[in-house]
């Protein structure tokens, strides 16, 4: 999951506030009670694909395939060759499931090479600091760059200064964590360091809470200033350079960083399982099969890959053909910018009025809680009645939004109404974009339940006799 | 903190219950209405101290000196240079505060220095892994070591395996973690994996959570078995090749391990605030100065060398002076195998019956509990009753252990009764020998309250008209 401002709804609109909204008087007398009665009627739906998914041959299926595609492929960077071989290796995985209309889509992605990294501290004592470099951060010169350090823990702060107290320094930003949409701009601040003339820029890792782990993630540069080396390090280390600051004591680094930057082809990944009534009509699950190249991307976004891919493999299984068309897509190069979503958006631009509802889960796969949505009041109505049918696995929760999801967030922008997973993912940006990004925190239980919650909504959005309304 | 078997104990007797059985009539019996009427009367120095600490000129006090202390020096490795720097340190800090019965002990040390360490993922795929040596290791050959991995979840696995099955083999031990005293026992299963034939042992580091954090620590050879390279690898990587190799897929690494070994000396260091009635008798508060090589060994042990540390000086600075001498001793090279505190016990061992009780903090610096106590009946209702005279802050639980402390432990296995620090520190070995034990996991507050309350108790045990039975 990538930098998306509009997350930030999420911690802010209070989940009680808003399902008191959805099923206020005003949805009951938009849906009509026709409709009410109709999408409670899909409670056998409902019923028998959690039975197929909790108890049936699909049990801990998710949590299996996930772990042997992570296991086999590890980290699946952007631009590289193992991202293409485990984009091979779901279409065979899916062809194995007899679903067989799939197609990919080639388009341009960077591939940003990670080579050496690596930030000594020299003064006040010699420490070795752990290091991500950013996502397209150029490299230093081979023997580094020593300098001292200056710390802003705000952008305001940095504005402030002249340029004379930054030129020739390297630029610490250490914000105060609050949220991650909130906090994450400072992981793009390269550019304004190098305006005032700072030689390389390092960011307090975007983490609630660290083991002394850096998290990597993108970063934009900007056209108007020079590209400066820029490199995430540890909550620790920020914290205790900033101490050391603030007792007068000079910090000086050496950073030394070497990478390379190309453009490489890669594919998104579309899989139809067409609808019996209104083929033309989509409604679709995703979730990004690139990584980041540390961990193995089980969480970010692996849990969402497969609850994606698991729905129209489950309804298939079940003979659950619903009217309209559930298409999964996989979307390529999401970690550095958005690009497969953006590639999909451009050339299915002139058919999007067919997308009927699109869904991601990119923020977790732990218990679902429900969804978070974009759309109007009416189609808000419409998702919350739905999602009253999952009120006694605690996910019927409807968080608004105005831009839901990463990727998918490029469509919605669209006007295409949407959402994407809420789940109980307070420890995500604990392992986000980090090492720990691993099998160790998915859990077979909850994998579970999110793809028989994400199924059975596909299939119902799908089935149901009315569009999701603009 | 090290491995100690006893330590167990902590986990298996309900608070409750040892609470229970010593504020029973036994104990009102044994001690008598005229005993329980004078440690009540102690009230109004634990609120002169919780008074200074919490609000007055202390507060914040122990956490500011901590901070400056591990900040300066960083880790502090048995035998290093730094570990000597600041015992110097801690001397001049004593005597700034106008303590100067200070006295340091010479003795002989360990110093295991750990240089390059790497590990690569040769087969199923390529792939880092993240390696901590663990204490003494030997190294490999430059090359490295290349072999398939075995892995055994206890040693009854690897007793039933063949020499046939382990030979030329790196063996991975991934035991089930349990608890800490119990499952630390496969740290040191280098000498079992050799005497089978291995080339190597590796083990799951001994930690109940992890964002890929390799934990460190102590290990012992056998003398009759050859001495293998030794190193702990995180939970995620240890999991992966377990699930590797319960595929039957073929695990091959490289191990590279280089490290030195040598004797240095080092020092214990004593600092006594005199009795005014007894000063013969000893009450005696300590942690331990060194720390491993990673992280700033700020929780392991800075925080309980601080709490010791304030205890003689609050009671200087509010003139609060007890009948018999308080003792802080600072250990050394603790983890490399309670080497400090083994040194003690022989030097003083003539003197030992002048150990009234003796306290040690090395198991965090949380919101303190209470006291995990080793001694008689009737020393444990002495100090249950004292216990109670910090209800209020919630820290009156006594836990029963036959063998308290770590460093401690040494002089409580003569029969001496003693006591180390319950508190709040469930997260205590997710951070424990890894880069993550810095200042970012101390608390303020929660260091004032344990100043507070070690001071407290120090006060009163060593100033009440009984001395503590043996």
């Amino acid at each position: 999951m990538r930098c998306v401002a509009g997350l930030v709804l999420i911690f802010f609109i209070s989940v009680s506030d808003a399902k008191s909204l959805e099923s206020s008087d005003k949805c009951r007398a938009l849906l009509g009670d026709a409709l009410i009665k109709e999408i409670a009627s899909y409670e056998n739906a409902r019923d028998e694909i959690f039975k197929y998914v909790l108890e049936g041959d699909f049990k801990s299926k998710t949590y299996d395939e996930l772990e042997k595609f992570v296991d086999k492929f590890g980290a699946r960077m952007s631009g590289s060759q193992v991202l293409e071989d485990s984009i091979d290796y779901m279409i065979q995985l899916t062809q194995e499931e007899d679903l067989n209309d799939i197609t990919t889509e080639e388009l341009e992605v960077p591939h940003w090479i990670r080579e050496q990294e690596k930030i000594t501290m020299l003064e006040p004592r010699s420490k070795s600091i752990a290091v991500l470099g950013l996502g397209r951060s150029v490299s230093t010169p081979p023997e580094g760059i020593t300098a001292e350090v200056i710390v802003f823990s705000t952008f305001d702060k940095l504005d402030e200064a002249s340029v004379e107290d930054v030129e020739g320094k390297i630029v610490l930003y250490d914000p105060v964590y609050t949220n991650y949409g909130e906090t994450v701009a400072y992981r793009s601040g390269a550019a304004k360091a190098a305006k005032k003339g700072a030689v390389a820029s390092l960011v307090r890792s975007i983490a609630p809470f660290s083991i002394n782990s850096p998290h990597t993630g993108s970063q934009s540069y900007d056209e108007n200033a020079p590209k400066i080396p820029t490199a995430a390090i540890t909550l620790e280390d920020a914290d205790l350079i900033r101490r050391f600051y603030d007792r007068g004591e000079r910090v000086v680094l050496n950073i030394k960083m070497q990478s390379s930057y190309e453009t490489k082809t890669s594919r998104n990944t579309l899989i139809d399982l067409k609808g019996t009534k209104n083929p033309e009509k989509l409604v679709i699950v995703s979730g990004h099969i690139d990584s980041w190249d540390v961990g193995q991307g089980a969480m970010d976004d692996g849990g969402g890959l497969f609850v994606s891919w698991a729905a129209p493999v489950i309804l298939k299984k079940l003979n659950l053909r619903p009217k309209r068309t559930v298409r999964t897509i996989f979307w390529t190069a999401e970690e550095l910018g958005l690009i497969g979503a953006r590639a999909y958006e451009e050339k299915h631009r002139n058919e999007s009025q067919n997308i009927n509802f699109i869904m991601e889960s990119d923020e977790g796969t732990f218990a679902p809680l429900g969804l978070v949505v974009s759309g109007t009041q009416e189609a808000r109505c419409i998702i919350g009645e739905i999602l009253k049918l999952f009120e006694s696995i605690n996910a019927s929760a409807l968080v608004e939004s105005d831009s839901a999801g990463s990727d998918i967030s490029v469509i919605i922008n669209t006007g295409v109404p949407g959402a994407s997973l809420h789940n109980a993912n307070e420890r995500y940006f604990w392992f986000h974009h980090t090492e720990g990004d691993t099998m160790n925190v998915e859990s077979p239980e909850e994998l579970d339940l999110c793809t028989a919650f994400w199924t059975s909504l596909a299939y119902i959005i799908a089935d149901i006799s009315v569009d999701i309304p603009r």
